[in-house]
C-alpha cells in the first residue's frame, strides 16, 4: 500500500466520524442538523481536508484534535459550495454523490438555508480550533468574490456565450477561481499551521496551484468518461448545457496530454520535501488517463 | 444635538464612503462588484456598524481606520442576509430599502452569489483588521446554525403554520435568532476590540440582548404603522404571508407597551457606563410608540 493510500484510510474515517458527531450534537435544531448532515455525509472524498492533514504530514506537524476539527470545517465550506451550485438558478442539478441533491430532497429555501449555515460553521470550525485570523483571512479570501464565489459567477455568465467558448484565458481563470483557490487555500492553512518556512510555503504553493488546474480538468474529464452511475451525479451535462471549460476548448485528447503534464510539474514542485503522501494525490487522477 | 445624533452624523458618512469605495477598488470583477455595491449601498440605517461603534465609544477606544473596516464587514455580513432573505424561495419580496431587491433587479443566481460573497467578505475584513480569532469566532456563531441562519429556518418552517402561531416560546426564539444575535455579536465585538472589563462585558450584552428583542418588535411595527413608502419595502406582508411573530401574537397595543418595558430595562442596564452614545440608540423606537 502506498504511503497516501495508507494516510487516506487512515484519516478518512477519521474525518467522517468528526463530521458525523459534531453536526448532530452542536446544532442546535435537530431539522437543520439533518438537512446539513444529508448532504455533508453524502460520501464525498473528503479531498481538501485530507489535503491540509497530508501538508501538515509534510511538514511534520502531529495531527490532533484540532487539527481535525479545522480540516473539518474546510469540507463544510465545500459541501456550502456543491449545495448553492446545484440549485435550480444555478447549475439545476438533480443528483449529487449519488443522492438527491439538498434542494430535490428538501426544498429550495432549505437548501440555501444549510449553505448558508455551513458556510460560517466552518468558518467558526476553523477559527476556534487555530485560533489563527491569519488561516481566516487565507480561507474567506479564497472562497470570496476575487475567488471560488467569483468564478461560479464567471461560470452562470459565460453560460450559453459562444464569445467565451474559444476565450481559453477566461476559461482558465473561471475554472481556477471555482476550483483551484479552495485547494490552495487548503494547503497554505496547512503551511501556516505548521510553521513552513519561506522556502516551504513557496513549494507548496506551487504544488497546489498545479494540483487544483489539474484537478478541473480531471473533473471535466470524468464528465465524459463516466457513467452517472459510477460518478454519483449527471455526467454528458456540461456539453449539453451550453458549458464552456478547458474541455470543451482543448477535446479529450488534449485535456488528458494538459493533464499528464500537470502532474509532472506537481511533482517537481515537491523536490526536497517529505512528499510520499502528498505526492500521492495525484494518483487520484490516473482513473480519468 | 444629542451625543448620538452627533455621534451618527458624523460616522455614517465614514461608513458608506468605505463601503463604497472598498467594494469597488478591492474585487476584481466589475459587474460582480456593481451587483454587491447595488444591495450594500442602498442607504441602510447602518445600525449593526454603528452599534460597534458605539460599544467602542464607550469604552473609550479611539475609532480608526480597522475599526471602520470592521464596522463595515458586519454591515456585509447584514446585506448578505436581506438579499437571500428577499430571494423568491424564502419571503419573495420585491422591495427592499425603497427599490427593486437583487434578484429582481440582476437575476436569481446572481442574487444567490452576491450573498454568498458578501459573508466571507465580511469575515475577511474582520479577521484582517482585528487580527482576532476570538472576533471571527464571536460572528460566525451568531450568524450561523444556533443564530441568524437557524432563525431564518424556523421562521420558513413555522409561515403559514398555525400551531406556532400561539407559542410565544418558538416565536421569542426566531425573531432573537433572525435579529437579536447579530446586534448582540456587534456590541460583543465592540467589548472584546476595546479590551472590556468583565463587568462591562455583562452589562453590555445585557444591554445588546434586550435592545435586539426591542429592535424585532420594533421592525414588526414597522410593517403595520408605515406606508410601504415610508418604509421603503412591502408593509401589511406579514399578516397576508401568515407571518407569526410577537406582533401577531401580542396586537399593536401590547407590543408598544412591550417595547416600552425594554428601552426602560435597556437603559437600566447601561447604568455606571459612559452612555451618552449608545443609549442614544433607543431614541430609534420612538418613531413607532
Amino acid at each position: 500500500m502506498t504511503a497516501f493510500k495508507y494516510f487516506q484510510e487512515n484519516w478518512t474515517p477519521v474525518i467522517n466520524k468528526y463530521l458525523e458527531k459534531h453536526l448532530a450534537d452542536d446544532i442546535d435544531d435537530q431539522k437543520i442538523s439533518q438537512i446539513m448532515s444529508y448532504s455533508v455525509m453524502a460520501g464525498g472524498k473528503r479531498l481538501r481536508p485530507l489535503l491540509y492533514l497530508a501538508t501538515l504530514n509534510t511538514l511534520g506537524r502531529k495531527i490532533d484534535d484540532a487539527e481535525i476539527q479545522i480540516a473539518c470545517g474546510i469540507e463544510l465550506i465545500h459541501t456550502y459550495s456543491l449545495i448553492h451550485d446545484d440549485l435550480p438558478a444555478m447549475d439545476n442539478d438533480d443528483y449529487r454523490r449519488g443522492r438527491l441533491t439538498s434542494h430535490k430532497k428538501w426544498g429550495e429555501a432549505e437548501a440555501i438555508l444549510a449553505g448558508d449555515a455551513l458556510l460560517p460553521l466552518g468558518i467558526e470550525w476553523i477559527s476556534k480550533a487555530s485560533n489563527s485570523a491569519e488561516m481566516v483571512t487565507i480561507i474567506t479570501k479564497a472562497i470570496g468574490p476575487n475567488g471560488m464565489v467569483g468564478g461560479q459567477y464567471l461560470d452562470i455568465d459565460s453560460t450559453n456565450n459562444t464569445s467565451v467558448a474559444n476565450d481559453s484565458k477566461y476559461i482558465d481563470k473561471m475554472e481556477w477561481l471555482k476550483t483551484g483557490c479552495l485547494i490552495l487555500a487548503s494547503v497554505q492553512m496547512g503551511a501556516v499551521r505548521a510553521n513552513a518556512t519561506d522556502i516551504e510555503k513557496v513549494k507548496l504553493s506551487d504544488f497546489a496551484k498545479v494540483f487544483g488546474r489539474a484537478y478541473q480538468i480531471y473533473d471535466d474529464l470524468v464528465d465524459v468518461v463516466e457513467t452517472s452511475q459510477e460518478a454519483g451525479k449527471a455526467t454528458h451535462k456540461d456539453k449539453e448545457e451550453g458549458k464552456n471549460n478547458t474541455l470543451t476548448l482543448l477535446g479529450i485528447d488534449q485535456s488528458r496530454q494538459e493533464l499528464k503534464a500537470l502532474i509532472k510539474q506537481a511533482k517537481d514542485d515537491l523536490n526536497g520535501l517529505d512528499s510520499d503522501v502528498l505526492g500521492g494525490f495525484l494518483d487520484l487522477y490516473k482513473k480519468v488517463l
